[in-house]
């Protein structure tokens, strides 16, 4: 009988390259469920590129700190990371990883990790209001979207993905969603990571016109320990995206992840490539 | 006769290493005016990382991203920095930055690159009250501090450097200030990369508590370009910082760097270390 294993748990079961000389690298590949327009939704790279870190050997702690650089198009097969533990310090460690494809680098991260300890604690970001809940929302039809909407359940609030690209200009870009892996997946950093781009493009909610996007940089802070994304579950999160600027093709977008009991999981922050 | 040199240009003066198997390398030191408590100010590492790769051969355009990981302390004296263009595409390019004291990394950093192009573009951000303008405010004394405020002009409208530890807690940590080097310096990507990084630990305003802290991981995005900054010229420019959270051992802050006519220059966020 054959068990059931969820697509992100597949796009992120890498294997260890096992080359004497060749110790941090380790090959995964393009997964057609978490499929874009062209090429993988880069949620899924991300959190590709955490796990080179996260399966390595030598890894000290959580993530608390992730940067990916979105070098160039990722094509549909095979990619090579390679994870480098630079620096590895009493209770926190810092790397550098790549991801590689023919002779080419397509993506550049790095990543802090570190063993917390129990401190002063405080949320002062004010939650954004949480209501109507998710059960008392429809999920977003996903119907004619690539792949990768399909494999997250939205229900938005606010700032929704437009029904239509009628090019009428809003006043703000913010959105406000519940959102959970579809199908149901208990939280983990990974696909903490992966939900942190998973924020359509604030251009479309903003100008309700479709425009050649990419993001080039996208940094992920993990405020989420494993223990509080244990409590978190497989239930929805509450997610809020805005952007601060846009200027000659590039534009910023930040967004912010919530535990149903208001805890800040993770804030997050890309930077995106538009022409218009 | 003596020319006058600002400390920050003496800082990034960086020099290539001219050794034909290292054509990557640059050499310099820490600066004495930007000295710390301990080892030099982050935001000058900072500006000497990415002046690594303004100062290479082979750069494209001028920066839009740069994270900054600060692994190790940063020991006064000379530091070696490899600067290496992962990826050079049409019109971005992507970098790996590494400094390297003794035989250790102390940073690594990877920044983004582009020639931008004319677009449609917008401030979507509010920029926070200007009022009152710096001249009618007095500089935050700098007297017994470290050698690196020294070298800003700080006015605070909101959220000072609290003027006694006296553990009262407040409610939240933000800051809005008018801010410019000392002495006064054209603004360029050096001067506001390190500026990102010259906001005051958020947990010293919110708690008036000394606590060790220490910058994890730093993270610019340049929404200015160079025609941008020249008229900002060596005005003020309004910094506002806050915090989102604060959870066992870590917590980020996020800045917004704003000209004088309500341009956003840079934002900037960082996850800062902390025991409490």
């Amino acid at each position: 009988m054959m068990r059931f294993m969820h697509p992100l748990d597949e796009a992120i079961d890498l294997r260890a390259f096992a080359q004497p000389n060749a110790p941090h690298e380790f090959t995964g590949k393009t997964h057609p469920a978490y499929a874009n327009m062209v090429g993988p939704f880069g949620g899924t790279t991300t959190a590709q590129l955490l796990q080179a870190a996260m399966l390595h050997p030598e890894r000290l702690g959580d993530p608390v700190a992730l940067t990916v650089n979105f070098a160039a198009p990722v094509a549909d097969g095979e990619i090579r990371f390679l994870a480098r533990p630079a620096r590895t310090n009493r209770s926190t460690q810092h790397w550098i990883i790549e991801a590689h494809q023919a002779e080419d680098v397509v993506a550049t991260a790095t990543a802090v990790f570190a063993v917390r300890r129990a401190t002063w604690s405080d949320v002062e970001a004010k939650m954004p209001s949480a209501e109507p809940g998710p059960e008392a929302l429809a999920r977003m039809p996903v119907k004619g979207m690539p792949a990768w909407p399909q494999c997250y359940d939205m229900r938005f609030i606010e700032g929704a993905f437009p029904t239509a690209f009628d090019e009428q200009e809003q006043n703000h870009s913010r959105s406000c969603l519940w959102v959970r892996d579809e199908p149901e997946r208990p939280m983990d950093f990974a696909s903490l990571a992966a939900m942190s781009d998973s924020f359509f493009p604030r251009i479309y909610i903003r100008r309700r016109r479709r425009v050649p996007i990419g993001t080039v940089t996208l940094t992920t802070y993990f405020h989420a320990d494993s223990a509080l994304l244990a409590q978190v579950g497989k239930r929805h999160v509450l997610g809020v995206a805005k952007a601060l600027n846009y200027r000659n093709g590039y534009f910023d977008q930040t967004g912010e992840l919530w535990s149903p009991e208001g805890q800040l999981l993770a804030s997050t922050h890309q930077l995106v490539y538009f022409k218009d």
